[in-house]
Order: C-alpha cells, then sequence, then structure tokens
C-alpha cells in the first residue's frame, strides 16, 4: 500500500462531517466533541501494527516498533478553536496517519528505526487561555501551579475539565518520559498566514517560530465631559493610545518579518458623551530574532511613555506572556527545502508567527521543523479557513519524503 | 424675609444627606430615592403661598400666583446620575426656591406677575439613555413612540417605569399646556467645565446650548492572526480608527469653543493575538455655530474615508443623535452679565457644551437665559463634583438679581 495523498483529504473530510458543524469545527479540547474525533482516529488505527497510549498530559501516541529504538516523532493535534477550520491541526494528524501507513506498508511493519504519531492535547487554549498544554509537559515546561486554578467562561477549572477526561494535571511531569529515544520530530502545518499565497507557492520551510512580547499597557488620563471640556484641558487616554497603535507599524516595519499588533482596546468609561479617561490595550510584538524583538520592545515602551507625556496622561506596562525565538533544526531544514523542490519544483524559506507544538518540542532538545502549506486568504480560526485541494495531496507528498530523508538521517551517516 | 443664601447651602446638604451615599447622589429619576426628594421638596413649601402640581410629563410645578398672569419659569431638576454629585440640578431647584421665597416675602405673597418653579422630570436620562425628557414634553418636542419602549438594564419598560410614578406617557403632549402665559425662562446651574475655574471667576453668563452631532462609525476591515500576517499585509480597522481618533482634535481646535469627542472604542474580535477586522467608535461633536458643526461633521466624514481607504478599510456612519444649537435671548443675556457684574465685580460669556432643559424651553420659543456657577475641577456626574461655598451664595445671590431684572422686564418697559 503507497502514499494516498488523496485518502488523506477524504478523512478531512470524515472527521469535518463528523465533528464540525455549519460555523466549523467544534474540537475544543477536553470536549465530547474532542473525545469523539480522538475515539474516530483510534478507529483509523485498526489493522496498523502499533501500540497506542495516552500519555499522562493527555497527548495521544501510536508507536510503530522499529528495529532501532532511535524514534522518529510526527505530531498534530485534533483539538480545535471553537468555529474553527477543517486543517488546522488535524491535517498533521491525518497526513502523519498517512506517512505512518506508508512507512508501515513499506517496511512491512517493522522498519529500521521506530516511528511515532502523536495527537498533543489542548494545542489551541482555547478554553482555559493556555496554549501548547500537552506539548509543554511532554517538553517539561509545564508549571501546574500556573495553571490549576485557570476557569473557562462557565467557571470549570482547568484541573476539572482534565480530570473529566482521565487526565491528572498532577502526574504532568510524567508525560516527559516520552521524549525517550526521539531523535527528531516532524510537523505538517498550515500556514495560517497570506505569504506562500501571494508568493503563488504550494509550500514552504519554516525556520523556526518567532519568540513573542506579550503586554498589556493602560494608558491613565481623566474622565471628563465631552460637551463642557475644552480641547486644550483634556487628558484624553485614548488619544495616547491611538498614537501607540499607529507608533507601533513603523517600529515593527524596520524589520523583514516582524510583527506588532494592537488586537484589543477598550475605553473607560466608554461612552459617547465623555473624554476616555483610561484606555486599556494589548500589544502582541513578534520576531524570529531576539534581538530584533527586545529592541522593538523598548521601542514600544519609550513611545508609550512620550505619547503618555504629550497627553497628559501616565502609562503603566504589565507583561501578558513572553516566549524567546526558537530556531528550527538546520539539518531538518535542509531535508524540507529538499523535499519541497522535489515534489514541487519550488521552495521557500519562512518563519512561523504563530506558535505550534513543534516549539516545546524544540525547546525540549529535538531536532525540530515544520512545513507549511498555503492557506487560502491567509485565514485561519475561522470557518472559511481553507486549502487547495491539490496543495494538500503535494503537502501530504513533500512531508512524506521529508519524514523518509530524516529517517534514513536517524539511522546514521551512511543510510542519508 | 430677605434672600438668604446660606440656607440654599444648608438644603443642599439636606438633601444629600437625604438621598445619597457614600458613592454620591442616588436620585435616579423614577426611582424611590427621587420620589423621596420630591416629597422632601414638597415639605419645603409648607407656608410659601404656593400652587403645587405635577403635569403629565411628571414635572413638578410651584405656582406664585401674581397680579399679571404674564408668567417668569425658574427651572432645576433633582434628578441626578446614579453616583452623582451634590449640586448638578438641584442647585437650581434650591436657589430658585430661595428667590421665590424672596419675591413671596418683598410682594407679600402677590407679586406683579406671576413666578412659577419647575423640578422637570428625568433631566439626565440616565436609566432610559433619554435626557430632557420632562423638559421636552414641555416644549412640544418629545416623541412617545420613540422612547415607549426604552428599557433599562434590568428590562423595564420606559412605559411602566413611568406608570409606577403615575405617569401616563401617552399624556405626555398635555405637558405643553404648562407653557401658557410664560414670558421668560432662568436656570441657574454649575458649569461642569473647567473654563470659570481657569479664568478664576465664579460666575458666568451662558450664551446657548452647543449643537450636537453624534454618530456611530464603524471601520471594518480583515480580522487576522498577528502572528502570520505580515505589517503590509494587513486592514487593520484600529489603525484607521486611530487615526480618525487624533484627526478630530485639529477639526476641533480650527475653532475657538468647539469640541469633537471619541468617547467609546469597541475592538473586534477584541483578543490579543488577533488583527482588528471591525472597530467601533463613537463621535460627539459640539459648537454653538450651526455652520461651524456641520463643517466639523463634513471634515470628521471625509477624514474617515480618507483613512479607512489607507487601511484597506472601509467606513460607515450612523447618527446617533443630533441638536441644532440653540442660542439664548439676547436681552436676559445682557441682564444675567449685569446681574453677574453687580455681584462679582466680573462676568464672562461662555456656551454651554451639555445640554440642560433651557435648551427645550428655548426650542419652546420662550425667552431664555442660563447662569454658570464655577465647579471644581470641571467635574461633574461624580460624587466629586464641587463648587466653593462663597462661589454658591454669590450665584443665588445673582441668580435673584437676574430674577428681579427679568420679571421688571416682563412687566415692561417703564418697569425695566
Amino acid at each position: 500500500m503507497s502514499l494516498n495523498p488523496k485518502r488523506t483529504i477524504a478523512e478531512l473530510k470524515e472527521l469535518r462531517a463528523l465533528t464540525g458543524d455549519e460555523n466549523g469545527a467544534q474540537r475544543l479540547a477536553w470536549s465530547d466533541t474532542w473525545l469523539k474525533a480522538r475515539d474516530w482516529f483510534k478507529s483509523k488505527l485498526d489493522g496498523l501494527p502499533v501500540e497506542h497510549h495516552y500519555d499522562a498530559a493527555g497527548n495521544n501516541w501510536v508507536t510503530l516498533k522499529g528495529e532501532s529504538e532511535k524514534t522518529l516523532l510526527i505530531g498534530g493535534h485534533l483539538d480545535s478553536v471553537p468555529n474553527g477550520g477543517w486543517l488546522d491541526g488535524c491535517l498533521n494528524v491525518l497526513a502523519g496517519l498517512e506517512v505512518l501507513r506508508r512507512i508501515s506498508d513499506e517496511y512491512k511493519g517493522k522498519p529500521p528505526i521506530t516511528v511515532r504519531l502523536v495527537d498533543w492535547a489542548d494545542e489551541e487554549g482555547a478554553r482555559f487561555g493556555r496554549s501548547l498544554l500537552g506539548s509543554s509537559a511532554f517538553a517539561g515546561t509545564h508549571s501546574i501551579e500556573a495553571d490549576r486554578g485557570r476557569t473557562d467562561r462557565d467557571g470549570v477549572r482547568l484541573e476539572d475539565a482534565l480530570g473529566r477526561c482521565g487526565v491528572d494535571i498532577n502526574r504532568f511531569p510524567e508525560a516527559a518520559q516520552e521524549q525517550a529515544n526521539a531523535a527528531a520530530y516532524l510537523e505538517l502545518h498550515i500556514e495560517q498566514g497570506p505569504v506562500l499565497e501571494k508568493l503563488g507557492l504550494p509550500l514552504g520551510v519554516v525556520l523556526g517560530t518567532k519568540g513573542v512580547e506579550r503586554h498589556a499597557i493602560t494608558f491613565h488620563g481623566q474622565e471628563a465631559h465631552s460637551g463642557s471640556t475644552p480641547m486644550t484641558a483634556r487628558k484624553d487616554a485614548l488619544a495616547a493610545a491611538a498614537k501607540l497603535a499607529l507608533e507601533i507599524r513603523p517600529i515593527a516595519m524596520k524589520h523583514p518579518d516582524a510583527v506588532c499588533t494592537m488586537g484589543s482596546l477598550k475605553t473607560f468609561p466608554g461612552i459617547v458623551t465623555a473624554v476616555v479617561g483610561r484606555c486599556e490595550c494589548t500589544l502582541d510584538q513578534r520576531d524570529l530574532d531576539a534581538k530584533v524583538l527586545a529592541q522593538m520592545y523598548l521601542e514600544a515602551q519609550q513611545a508609550s511613555q512620550r505619547f503618555a507625556a504629550e497627553e497628559g496622561c501616565t502609562v503603566e506596562w504589565n507583561r501578558i506572556w513572553n516566549i524567546e525565538p526558537i530556531p528550527f533544526n538546520p539539518q531538518l531544514i535542509e531535508f524540507c527545502d529538499q523535499a519541497i523542490l522535489e515534489v514541487a519544483g519550488v521552495s521557500h524559506r519562512l518563519p512561523s508567527g504563530p506558535l505550534h507544538d513543534a516549539a516545546e518540542v524544540a525547546r525540549a532538545g529535538i531536532p525540530t521543523v515544520m512545513m507549511f502549506t498555503q492557506s487560502l486568504y491567509g485565514i485561519s480560526h475561522n470557518k472559511i479557513e481553507d486549502t487547495r485541494e491539490e496543495h494538500l495531496e503535494l503537502a501530504v507528498q513533500a512531508f512524506d519524503k521529508l519524514a523518509d530523508k530524516t529517517m534514513r538521517w536517524i539511522q546514521g551517516p551512511n543510510k542519508a
């Protein structure tokens, strides 16, 4: 049985029909629909000579034992955001399954090295605001105490939601045992951005995931009556924030791949008849180069101080979250580039703005690379998320070639 | 019994103790506390030779019959916003009461013309979002059908809240009968802005109420992932709105008394990881000159179109509300100026940015003027709203002189 990319597409559609509705994918982690998706996935393993289990963090492992214990990991995630797309996360799982079938077939159930497919638990963090949950447990970067008490919008605690699915948060550190013998990690994902589409390319090599600085910024001015307060007597917190919303753009655009985003802005009291006394906004800054990221963060802070002073306001910053840039493995980047060239004739290297489980795996010291396939309109986390079927087929083919090259590399120099 | 401004201050404090709490005044129109304030006010009329009744819109009328049916009206409002100040509205009612006592005393209960004190119903509109409710019924500018179905935050209908206080909204037009014989209307109010305080003046003459153009503006861009969407591929609705938030300031500052305010701005989806796809904001523009107001409205529209185009967005405008500028009566403005000069030695003329019941009375064709007294910090609609007691005393004195001058003017040229 050779590689069959059309089967991957058929299975993606089957999963969509089973776990989506008119608003999109509904495989929210720890929900009944997510558990249904996992049961469905398990049924797809029938007849394959694999072992299957859930680890202590709820990650879903499928192991095809090889002659060597050295292991190639291939990963994705079945969970989605609410009203999500049909490809985000599950493309990786089902393309990985197809690659696993091809390897099992080619080596008659006993490849030279071990190959493991993992469906990470709660990549999206959509319910509790904590993404990469399962893969960070695997990587050993997870801090239980920081997440135990998180609640969803109904007040359900993260700890209790996991318990309902048979996962005990206190046992999370045991998931790191799954790192044993891991020699490389591969992940295929839709780009979720417009770069490959604009270049007219089906596939790209991911250089790493960008570092992120994420802050909550509050400007304090003076609430005042919109009718009775002269323009020159105002301390308008919105004006200071508006200046920053515009200034973050030149700060980012000095660097080729950097991004700065003000995604949320709230005004208080926020009524038509009052000058804004307090303005809360968020800033998300990303780049693959840690020095660029630090520079952008500094420039935004300085700009915010300047604008606050100009408007008679004060400003305070609170870090929401940050992560360093995580570059992928240079040798695997080369293999990925070659695989894409062989299948599509042309390749492109780009950083990933969004985070992925691959970042956590790389932080654990395991050589890692990702492959992107084009996203139409650059849209994801939405029911209109889409990729051309011919590009999905090319993606499965190229990803299979990458897996083959990586297996030979793991076996040793004479096999590469 | 001569004019006693200290009694006005004592009564203001008595009302504060009766109807306020640690968060400020709580005389929300149609509430039990408001009804309590009205009962208290009624008790203050004991011993005065006046007739008292509520009109069809719930306005509270106190009439001192004179030899002539020609009538001087003095008005204010006992209702407050939630957590309001101790002066907004009720200063007028209690200063008016003191003037009424002086007149009654001076003319032994029978002045040459009739004098009426009115406590307007629901000036603030704090509960149902419809300000000047009672005075607009009086003026005949009120449209019942537009307001009947308004609801408060608990879903209570305006019609039902009024019914509970014995007011039938269907009978509102009958309130216009109270216009009969009205020859002039006077209103004293705190400035609610910083102009008089900055000038170091206790009192000012109000030239009229500014016209208002109030719009909801929505910029439509494209929601996109903050990590994967290059800066140059964005359609950032917040960026377009931020440009407008800054541009409305030079648009206003071309004119000496004009104001433009963006009081509310909302981002959608409004999350840290997404470029803003939709931005909803409000714009409130005011000036005493209708041509200036029209020009500012046009310039803001044109600017919004330009910014939308620059950012790859579209923009739509929806009028929330508007009112034309309402200039006060030139002769009464002169009297007010003279009264202030006599009491304080120096006067100042300024427009009112906030609307007042006086605007509705003026729209009914009744010669009208307002007097302002200084507000500390320019703050109102807040428990810290305050005015120096010596300024309150000057205000009662000057307002009484204004009433006297106006009475003589109403009597005819030989009395002025």
